[in-house]
């Protein structure tokens, strides 16, 4: 149903008494949930006065003061650690305090490399010398800056290496597969791979368990310059000069800072030995142990050009104007890295407001703030729609609204390095937040374009598409989930058929991997999260033109994407602090784990067609199904009292449920954590050891089939632990005297 | 099975006295088919006598004096009507005549178009002129010829036009689909399109079809050029100055002499107005009635750079290093072509060997002998390997064998232009080729590299696979066969599941579209037909490049590729000349018909998923399936027969078979042909109206169905009359007391 806005603004204008109940004249979100008379979540009673409420809520953020967030936020280069960092830092907390929420800077003292030498010269067969250097623009003066670092990894090593050259495609464990097949040999070579497709920290891993002496990672226009459409300054995409920097730490090892694995790092606090983290020799190391450094395509061109070799297998051909090359050589290179490695603060602003029936059940909003030169997409845009639905919610306050249950604000540090400021507060605060976080929002990178995406916990899939018919699209007079659903509609399918992720409806809200701030909330603590934002062509990322003269003019020209995001996250915060019953939907979580099972087993039968299980593998699979339907089972009994609770009001069988509901998803955390990584103690999803950011589902399971050595043993014993954990979760919900 | 040369060659040997019977040594063939005691088609006496026969010829051509046949051939530029085409001509009748055979010049005068003056100017933003001229390399002399025609399109009428730019990919209606959906009109616009995908007459037709003023064609690097991999010299691959040049002219609706539609144009024979063919508005008009030039990368990058308008859809990027766009303008560009039309001679080349026992059934090999410049692959490689051929044959004449059946061997002028020679000569020889043509054999490109591909009408699917095992691939140790299977095998899986086309066996040998000189005999004259070559890695077709250095360097560097290929042609003429049986196969046809009618069907219902098949189409449908399966029995019957007859050397059964076998093909032709075509007489497959080259099968079926407007009453008129003639041919099998 298409609305008018005209017809929206005047019903929730006559919706601005926040205490009156208004069942009799529906808002917006009841009418865009196709005129349903309730809430979900929600008794008859206080759904009216959540209507009023959101009704009011949602006429607060204004684009304008998203702009000028965004133009402080950018102003200057703030990686971690930087002295402009403190100021922002400084700056966030005083907005939150100035919103009436007691915002204070939480500092943590961590591990941090910064370049002091970058250099990248071709020897032979000729000197060129690669500029390294990223072109301004003359109406965008912020891409003259003259403080941004200069081109690095972070958490690279120091080193300089001379060798021959050899090109691997995305550097993916299939791309050496291929070079082994072509009998082109890594060991001992500078190699050059592209961006895309997987974690830049995946491929110098790759690289480093192949023995190679470092690695070169540049943007192919293929992937993100003019094959993609115009570049810079004619369009969004990424012009020749412009650099990808970024973090290569192994996070999908662990993230945080990397000498306190498992505890936060104050001043002075213990801390392991650098090498002991240290190169993909080393159990559980996080740093690399090979030096890289990102190219532009730019400086790439001259290298790739001098590739001798095969011409490259198919799929291999980037975007430059000549046939691409194996090699080796006779492109010879010498890579130079020089860093310098320091414990440096970093500062999270934390806020808590707390509620006032249930102090101790917490809603965690956050995003980082650091960036590796402006950031206005990345993060800043997801700070200016945060700070603006802060400002929101401090409206509200003003006028003497308190949360049910409490809402903390969090804007974090370092999370470029390795998602150091999120996870160094998980660690600290890992026990109360076990017991308390009901949810973690998470934004980041929340407006490149117009086109609104999530993922999320399959609990929490449905509560982002409630909220999502809430609120209008940025430049439509229809809802975002509105906008979202056409457009998911008519998205390609997968190139897999059948299950594609998270609880399976549409439109697709998609499973967590890694890459944000949500990574120690989900995955390490069991905290079920969120993590949502506005995309479109975007061909900046990590590069200096990430700035506010880019989103002006490509990403979000009348700042409508930010105030929809400033606009969700205020619905959103207020759902989960408000409603009766606690937005989770653990069945979800049991239709997930069915459809990614049986995607497993699909891909394994298709592997190994002669292959027939045996006995023992059958019984596992199938306890594993019984105890995720007994999971469905409960989760829809424990709905149907919770329905039942809410319409007779009875406070008690809520309480109950929403306990359980709490806890549920720590359930299915295992204590030990997956093989060789104790961080990831979610048996849900992780991120792919060799896919980096994407999800792996039942990473347990997926790793014993997929990875060599393929290992049956590995595969029931992991299939028992899960079943075990489901089961867990399937009892508590079944729990119904649970109290808190 | 893998056979060593050694054995094979030692076999060989023992097999050359010619007259003696070999039953107890099996020769290659024989064991290439697995031991398989007699040859199909022959009875056991004459398969031994074949045998030793096939063994022989098989040693006879020599990679090196392939090589000097191409040297000759590709020395200067011949396109047809030039002094050079009439030397070559010469050459071709003298070698034949040298080999035994009678060979002479039949020529024709027919209408041709030379190039005056060519110019592309970009006349705004910038003044930017075409340099229109292929770079030579010094390692290569012919490349520096200066008698190459100026670049330019067969058939393109004169005409100087000024216009915006539009940009319109391959310019398939599907691409003029999407603009219109952009909002941009091609209507007096100058239209840019890229090689690929269909004929390029199909191009400028539905560029003129939409009002555009002129066409520019180039060679995008992503289709021919640098992105398949390295260019010349370095490579196979098409560099950024290499044009390709080429007719544009309507032979989809019908080849040959425009101005003699339906007979052969000889000196001062009648003759209609050029514009009565001249124009899509005019029905049935072969000639364009908009200029048309191509271009290089190099010229057209200019050009495409300078367009404004939207990013281009998804598929439509090319290589060159920016952004497409779809303009229209701010380019604008002059179009200036100037030629001359004249009637002037061709001249075909053709040699009749007379069979001993059927003089009057012939077997026609041929290929054409023009080409735009050098024509190393295109067309001289086959005439090269014909030519070989045609010497192997003659020294089995020196010896004194016979052919049972006539060969025929012609060398064709003016294909370029639009399979002229050929097209001249079927239409002179109609009712005698009616009569006699048991099958023509086509060449053409016949090496650019080292795989084996074939097409044939369906009856001729297997006797292609048969010889293929009979000979070995080039610079390998198994057969043709064993190499296509495998290659075939490998190959990825067509976009459309099910039916694929030809007989539906492997390795796939496709169904004949149009572009080379079997198209007015299988399509026009219904003589079955088989194209054959061997393909590889080639981006200099219709180039200067095209010549002997690019052929010793890339296409076939020990010219190992032209033997196996004079080699195959051998043994191909030499079973289709001596079988007792004749190796055609109508069991084929009804298949490939029942196929190709389910895949139509199958589409259909895909494109109308609402609809359901009236009673009277049900019926129609029903009908036609039935008469294929009633030609599939009576041929498999038939087949039946004519074993047993092998067997009991019973030659009147033989000789009833061979001639029903004979006139088959015959029977699928329509009086009329299909509709606005009457050209095109067979009612299996033509080329499409706007793909060009591809087949289009079950035409009239298809036209009614997929062309706009769609036409369910001519669905029915179509089957009917398709049904009529699957019958006829069925029942002309059936008739087993049919006389010669």
């Amino acid at each position: 149903m298409e609305l008018r806005t005209a017809t929206l603004l005047s019903l929730a204008a006559s919706a601005l008494a926040l205490a009156s109940p208004l069942a009799a004249t529906p808002s917006p979100t009841a009418i865009q949930e196709g005129g349903q008379a309730r809430l979900r979540g929600f008794s008859a009673r206080s759904a009216a006065d959540q209507r009023a409420l959101e009704a009011k809520v949602l006429e607060i953020p204004k684009a304008e003061q998203c702009r000028q967030f965004l133009r402080v936020l950018t102003e200057d280069p703030h990686p971690a650690g930087s002295e402009q960092g403190k100021v922002l830092a400084d700056y966030v907390r005083s907005r939150l305090l100035e919103y009436g929420f007691n915002a204070e800077l939480v500092s943590y003292e961590v591990l941090l490399n910064t370049p002091k030498k970058i250099e990248v010269t071709m020897v032979e067969p000729q000197e060129v010398k690669a500029k390294l250097k990223e072109a301004g623009h003359p109406w965008d003066k912020d891409s003259f800056t003259n403080a941004a670092l200069p081109h690095f990894h972070g958490y690279s090593p120091s080193g300089t290496v001379t060798a021959d050259l050899v090109y691997a495609n995305y550097g993916m464990p299939e791309d050496y597969e291929r070079l082994r097949e072509l009998g082109v040999d890594v060991r001992e070579k500078v190699v050059i791979v592209r961006y895309g497709k997987c974690y830049r920290g995946v491929k110098v891993r790759e690289a480093e368990e192949r023995r190679a002496k470092a690695v070169i990672i540049y943007s192919d226009p293929a992937d993100d310059g003019y094959v993609k459409g115009d570049v810079f300054p004619r369009g969004p995409w990424r012009p020749e000069s412009a650099v990808q920097r970024g973090s290569v730490g192994y996070m999908f090892i662990a993230p945080g800072d990397p000498l306190s694995p498992g505890w936060h790092s104050s001043k002075g606090s213990r801390r392991i030995e650098q090498a002991a983290v240290t190169g993909v020799g080393t159990p559980g190391a996080v740093l690399p142990g090979i030096p890289s450094v990102p190219l532009s395509y730019e400086d790439a061109k001259p290298l790739l050009e001098s590739l001798s070799g095969a011409n490259v297998p198919e799929g291999w051909q980037g975007g430059l104007p000549f046939a691409y090359h194996t090699g080796p050589g006779p492109a010879r290179v010498r890579v130079q890295v020089e860093v310098e490695w320091e414990n440096k603060l970093i500062h999270n602003v934390i806020a808590r407001w707390t509620g006032t029936q249930n102090p101790d059940e917490w809603i965690v909003v956050g995003n980082h703030r650091d960036a590796w030169v402006h950031g206005a997409v990345d993060p800043n845009s997801g700070t200016a729609s945060l700070l603006e639905a802060a400002r929101a919610l401090g409206k509200l306050k003003d006028q003497g609204f308190r949360p049910k249950r409490s809402i903390v604000f969090c804007s974090w540090d370092a999370e470029e390095y390795g998602l150091v400021g999120s996870t160094e507060w998980c660690e600290e605060l890992a026990a109360e937040l076990g017991k308390k976080a009901v949810a973690y929002v998470n934004v980041d990178s929340g407006v490149s374009g117009a086109n609104f995406h999530a993922s999320a916990a399959p609990s929490l899939a449905r509560i982002v598409r409630e909220v999502a018919a809430a609120v209008e699209a940025p430049r439509e007079r229809r809802s975002v989930l509105d906008v979202w659903s056409e457009r998911d509609r008519a998205r390609k399918a997968p190139a897999e058929p059948g299950y594609v992720g998270g609880d399976g409806e549409a439109p697709r809200v998609a499973d967590l991997g890694s890459g944000s701030d949500y990574t120690a909330f989900q995955h390490h603590l069991g905290v079920p999260s969120i993590d949502l934002g506005f995309g479109g062509p975007y061909g900046v990322y990590h590069s200096v033109l990430d700035d506010f003269f880019w989103m002006e003019r490509f990403g979000d020209p009348g700042f409508e994407s930010h105030r929809a995001l400033a606009r969700i996250l205020s619905v959103l915060l207020l759902r989960f602090s408000q409603a009766d019953l606690l937005p989770i939907r653990p069945s979800a979580t049991g239709t997930a784990i069915l459809g990614h099972l049986e995607d497993l087993l699909r891909k394994d039968a298709q592997a190994r067609p002669a292959e027939k299980p045996n006995e023992e593998r059958r019984k596992a699979v199938d306890d594993l199904k019984a105890a995720a339907q007994r999971l469905i089972s409960a989760a829809n009994a424990m709905e149907s009292d919770a329905e039942r609770a809410l319409e007779a009001a009875d406070a008690g069988v809520l309480d109950s449920v929403n306990s359980r509901l709490l806890r549920f998803e720590r359930e299915l955390l295992s204590k030990e954590g997956l093989l060789g990584r104790p961080f990831y103690r979610h048996l849900y999803a992780a991120p792919g050891l060799h896919a980096g950011y994407a999800a792996l589902m039942l990473p347990g399971l997926h790793e014993s089939l997929f990875e060599a050595p393929r290992d049956e043993a590995k595969f029931l014993a992991e299939a028992r632990r899960l079943t075990e954990r489901v089961a867990a979760a399937a009892e508590l919900l079944e729990s119904k005297g649970a109290a808190k």
